[in-house]
């Protein structure tokens, strides 16, 4: 157990960091202090802001001193409550807000060492400056910060070919628990020194340690793009589109997300300014898109493939976007689905995964399992086919009193999703990580023997329990 | 500390695992109880061979309970000691050959789940039969296990496009110190809960779980190669020939090796049947292929900048393979290297990496600061230049009596090797591991920080020190 914060702990502290990075202030934490979306709000006796990685360790010896809790936090745009301290008031924030340096970029190597409290889109224009990109993007990158990026292992729409943030972290330096510096900042492309670190940070969630910077690999910039609103029939088919694309185009194909049509119709109803590409209702719609260097370098292989498969009935009709600006609609579309939901009405978002070869499978036979235990309930699924990942929300019944239909039944939907998840070897938690919110959902479904290592490495590491304490794993 | 195996400890395992299971043999446990290099010899009460996971499983949990040192071994191909156990003979050897089974070969997701005791070329040949590729290979592949090459991490000579097997591996089963099993099988592309043991396990050299099988990536075939032998004047070109290539030609590079004139000359005169590609001598020379579904699919890129970099300078002088019988030739020369240079005496082998960029920086300066410590040491470094990753072999004075040299200065030779490695960044092992070779070095010049972390995930997850003790970390 961790205890709570001295007035001499807190003395030193605001010594250590002085007045820009040690606040008390009410105002000045209230809005750290409750996550995004208002799911989860917490207590902070202080909100500490280091400057420097120095900073972070030093603060870090004293707390591990005195047993005091450590919540970090970055944008504070998580999606599972994973940087909001709990109601004690006991948890000190840590925000890394003020660590927002791009140290340096090596254009040769492709690159960049960035501080953890940078911020994605001022690091995207930051590569793009040297004629570079950093190809993760999300819905929030205007706050989402490269260390909670890192500790969250983050997704989002490009990892079809690029990877989550995993596959792009090339070094790390964090902060561990006993206030210890871990410099492993240097991109080594083989290091056999035994247990990865930089692969365990990545996706901890700040519960083994605080990551002050990453070097991340940057790629050359695109230039070209090509993207595609397709009708098809069902996720199997789009999965077969997706194996043909590969194999043809391969390398250059950077989106390949899924739409159900009544997930478009919401957008179309509730988002202004949107249209429908094909008129025509279909099912379901691929929405795919090409990424290279130049335009010659796409070629036409997106066009030639997708007459091909228009004329073996494989999709049922196709657009392609004549210019950036059709491109961008398109993606609109896309990227309206939560905001069309949300004015729908409430329901039940699940981030999940399963082998790719799987999806189609899940995605046709949950919303009967639902059904069946939950008369009326509406399923829908969409994004990441290619990676496995969709997001799969429940609405409740046509007429319910949503609210009360949640309260009554949401937990055990929640259950029914995630036990049908784990059945086909999937996750109950793809991209947005386990936070507060999934803790206790783990804790019931998950394997044991892996419950069992996760505390094991917790409690290795982190023995005191003083970093993030009550989530991910106990 | 582990015990002595008792008497009912020994024969519980006997009845486990049956006649074909277990053996106490002298001679049958001989050629799996000294490394392949035969550096390192131990002893051990019994060989266990379990033929399935359940079996590993229920052997580890007697083990456990009785706090019997278990030391896992595949192909027993490893360069560190890592699957040696100790002299003692208290250690039980754990041979994971029998486990041998590809389970499933998943064409349309270019996924193969294998045992543990697949032997890595027959794991070439399974993947060929279905049209695909796995594409880790090195030189012990015909004796070197998958279960091996998980647990190490292993590299070899197309780590440049495919990674090291990290990057190959989709999913593991493990038995882990408690005897329970991780099923981690399911190729999952998003996974976020939590600390990741897939890449935990990876490189963990049998000390934190024993695994049993691994899911693995598959690659098209490649029907099409060219091979290029290229005269250069240093390390430093060679990197910015390679840069030249990965940015007109990227993903189709598959190797790039660097050796310079003296390997070539030691393989010359050692290796019978060896002719250089260019009959005269330059210092530096480059190995570099390209791989891909098809001669077309090549094209005549690595012609046209080869041609250019000859017309700029960059390079001295080319020599393009005419057929598979000449790239067989070229990439003899390269794989020659050792068996050549065990011709010429002894010498300290040291298998190091540095952020790729100061490969060159290393090359260039270490052989300098070597002459002045060691007068008349040579030093030699040849290999994987593209991953940041040499073999750096000091060789004693000519005309010195090289054992009693190395006697006298091969620790303070390797330690100033070392330190040199570290001071750029680097890994005191790129690719081989640490295993018993060099967990005393690690121990004494690695970050105090990273040591710490690294005993505490050992100590957390295997507490009584079962698995492998005495290798990587205490």
């Amino acid at each position: 157990m961790t205890r709570a914060p001295s007035p001499s702990l807190l003395a030193a502290l605001a010594q250590l960091l002085g007045p820009k990075g040690y606040t008390t202030d009410t105002d000045a934490m209230a809005p750290w202090l409750t996550d995004w979306r208002g799911k989860y709000s917490g207590r902070s006796a202080a909100m500490l802001s280091p400057a420097s990685t120095a900073e972070v360790a030093a603060a870090v010896r004293l707390c591990a001193d005195a047993e005091v809790a450590l919540v970090p936090q970055g944008g504070n745009s998580g999606m599972v409550g994973g940087a909001t301290p709990d109601a004690g008031g006991d948890q000190l924030l840590l925000s890394l807000r003020r660590m927002n340096r791009v140290r340096s970029v090596d254009t040769a190597a492709q690159i960049a060492v960035a501080e953890a409290g940078v911020i994605l889109e001022t690091f995207h224009h930051e590569a793009l400056a040297h004629g570079l990109r950093f190809p993760l993007t999300l819905g929030g990158k205007g706050s989402a910060t490269i260390g909670g990026l890192v500790s969250t292992n983050a997704g989002g729409t490009q990892v079809l070919r690029h990877g989550t943030m995993r596959a792009l972290v090339a070094g790390i330096e964090a902060v561990l628990p006993d206030g210890s510096i871990f410099d492993g900042l240097a991109p080594l492309k083989k290091d056999n020194r035994g247990y990865d670190l930089r692969h365990l940070l990545c996706g901890a969630e700040g519960t083994l340690g605080i990551v002050t910077a990453a070097s991340l690999h940057l790629v050359p910039a695109a230039a070209a793009r090509r993207t595609a609103w397709i009708a098809i029939d069902s996720p199997a088919r789009a999965l077969l589109l997706l194996r043909r694309l590969d194999a043809s185009i391969g390398r250059e194909l950077e989106g390949f997300e899924i739409v159900p049509h009544a997930c478009l119709d919401a957008v179309l109803r509730h988002i202004p300014q949107t249209r429908a590409p094909i008129a025509a209702a279909h099912p379901w719609y691929v929405l795919a898109e090409l990424a290279g260097k130049s335009d010659q370098a796409l070629g036409g292989a997106l066009e030639r493939e997708l007459a091909a498969a228009l004329d073996t009935g494989l999709i049922r009709d196709v657009v392609i976007a004549k210019n950036d600006r059709e491109s961008e609609d398109f993606w609109r579309l896309r990227d309206s689905i939560s905001e069309a939901e949300r004015a729908e009405g409430p329901a039940l978002q699940h981030d999940v995964s399963v082998p790719v070869d799987l999806m189609p499978t899940f995605i046709a036979e949950n919303p009967a399992r639902l059904k069946q235990a939950f008369p009326g309930a509406r399923a829908l699924s969409f994004g990441h086919l290619g990676d496995g990942n969709v997001h799969h929300h429940v609405q409740p019944p046509v007429g319910a009193d949503g609210a009360a239909w949640l309260a009554a039944h949401g937990a055990a939907v929640s259950r029914l999703v995630y036990a049908h998840v784990i059945e086909l070897g999937g996750s109950l938690s793809a991209e947005h990580g386990i936070g507060q919110m999934k803790r206790a959902i783990m804790a019931e479904l998950d394997s044991p023997a892996r419950l069992a290592a996760l505390r094991a490495i917790k409690a290795g590491l982190d023995p005191a329990g003083i970093f993030n304490p009550g989530k991910l794993i106990d």
